[in-house]
């Protein structure tokens, strides 16, 4: 059986991108199955695209990985397949996009460079890479066409990283950041739960500029009674959230922003 | 022919979560049709929920049904499969969220405790047991695995009910109540055609705290020439609607809003 | 195989009326492929969803196209199902939401008015089309059912067309139009790249209001340094857009604004 192509862009949910791009890949590849990921990615937040992809692959099978969030299509950037050492492949732009996944799986194997790919759809639009690049790439890949075909072959090592904050310790005072905000209001750092300074219990004191707040560490989000919680992510990072609400919203932080967290 | 999965949540559109869920399906039971019902339910809103679930399930043919809205998740809550009568299954928490699905389906014939399944991803994640425990048991349910086997039997009379509101009568007066405002601004009442005073034709003043305004009954959105309507919802229950905008916006209302019905 | 049905509505995406529809889909037709192009056309917006389709189709293979925005739904409007000269089918409202796609799939070959038709879900509601005659209808249709087995021949010339504003010149200035901001910002105008005054290339004036802005003609959105970019819209028409942000938000505009473009 064919794989499946699993799906992620910032395309949105107003336009018809993501659509053009399933049916590219209909056309090209009929009956593949598309399992539709996110199109919900800040436009342009490739480091979001990124924790979406390693949180998704965590619990995947054997999938084609098709991933567009590509504030430069159409400049010099190269356009990516790479297979990783479990049998997936990812396709996408060279920008640290697909880093953390294609790591979840096994680190790049081999790669190639898809810019100019035989398979491309011509004319190529110079806006549309997702349509008329990597869609058709993917396409092919799911219907088993060989990594070396559709592309020319370059250094896995040559592939672009992704940049991510790490948490810090001043004294016994973890500085923790926060990676992004999901749907809920959740706040997800880059520390993990060994990080937490004094052990892993009871209640922390989270200070964000001038103001602090408590927060209970718990297993669930329920555990708050109503205040705030520190659990840990379905990904092992650590997170802020709020019982019944929005913890974003009730320390009035969302991406990047620095978190002091202290043992009380 | 496998069943497809009928998927709704509260997950929203901006994280992965939806798709984890679907990359579990396709590893578990590979090839499984999944058919999203929606995941824009406001979080944790089971009412909601659950009447979308019972809209859904009023022309839909026979297949298993994943719902998560689950505030209460990795708490004392259980976690349910149920077949019901004409041989559809539900997997979800027990908080009220099936029970109307359930219902419109042939009531609850069998139910399983599903919180302690042999089918659960190891180890489970307390804050997303969509992914780790509702989609390996629906997987595994749409791969023809019988009910008995996912989990440990439980009374069907022991399952969460939902509560609603009920409409009341005030002399010639209609009490309804919103249960939600649908996506266009339309106000679904908990009132049914029935239940309108004086019959079931002409206009209706439509009263909301201080305020007062009319409604023409018409058969559809267009009839009210630029202003408000009553018509019969999809699901039976009467809508309050506004010809070409949004009567929510228009009377300032939304979910659990009382409104005094009467005829004029 | 049957063809994959593609699927536009302006549903939106906080309830489940879209998969209302999927489900009779699966019900009807069992296995057969339902693409989602969007939901997120805006309420009623008939020219927005047409335009979304045009686009779609212009790589797509041949499909059933399943297309509901239907501000009109319960009225005189005629329902309708159309084969174009490709193969491709097209079912929905006829208000012109079709017109543009048919057009690019080679014009309506056969038509046929599907308000009556025997294949209608009963009773049919008459706020819910989508469900109970559309989805009903395109099913049949994936199915290989003849176009004439599912209603009443209509000449193609009768059909609903659809509206749209056109570029004009005044002197060496060019009166545009806007189409539509995609979720993006880009601003889609009615004009064409051939449409622009004093050649294809350079710095272009864009007048909106009492407010002129600089806007440097490139091939991709990065090519505008931070500043405003005028591309190709992956249609071929040309898109106002801005290097790393919104352009509908820094003009200030949105559908319908005119534009006075020149040559700088």
């Amino acid at each position: 059986m064919s794989p499946v192509v699993a799906f992620l862009t910032d395309y949105g949910y107003l336009d018809e991108f993501a659509g053009s791009c399933r049916l590219v890949i209909e056309r090209l590849a009929p009956g593949t199955g598309v399992l539709e990921l996110t199109h919900g990615i800040p436009a342009g937040d490739v480091r979001r695209g990124a924790l979406a992809l390693e949180a998704a692959a965590a619990r995947a099978g054997v999938v084609v990985w098709l991933a567009v969030v590509d504030p430069g299509v159409g400049t010099e950037r190269r356009a990516v397949a790479i297979r990783s050492g479990d049998g997936s492949h990812f396709v996408g732009p060279d920008n640290g996009l697909l880093t953390l996944a294609v790591a979840a799986r096994g680190a790049a194997a081999h790669a190639v460079d898809i810019s100019n790919s035989p398979l491309r759809l011509e004319p190529v639009s110079r806006t549309f890479h997702g349509r008329d690049v990597f869609a058709p790439v993917a396409a092919h890949l799911a219907s088993a066409r060989p990594l070396e075909a559709v592309g020319d072959p370059i250094e896995p090592s040559s592939l672009a990283a992704l940049e991510l904050p790490t948490p810090r310790r001043d004294g016994s005072v973890l500085l923790a950041h926060v990676l992004y905000a999901d749907g809920f209001g959740n706040l997800i750092l880059d520390a993990r739960p060994g990080d937490l300074p004094d052990g892993d219990a009871g209640t922390h004191s989270v200070a964000v500029g001038e103001r602090t707040f408590s927060a209970v560490r718990a297993g669930t989000f329920a555990g708050g009674d109503g205040g705030l919680v520190m659990v840990d992510d379905s990904s092992g990072r650590l997170a802020v959230a709020r019982d019944g609400g929005s913890a974003s919203e009730h320390l009035g932080v969302g991406r990047d922003a620095e978190l002091r967290i202290a043992s009380q």
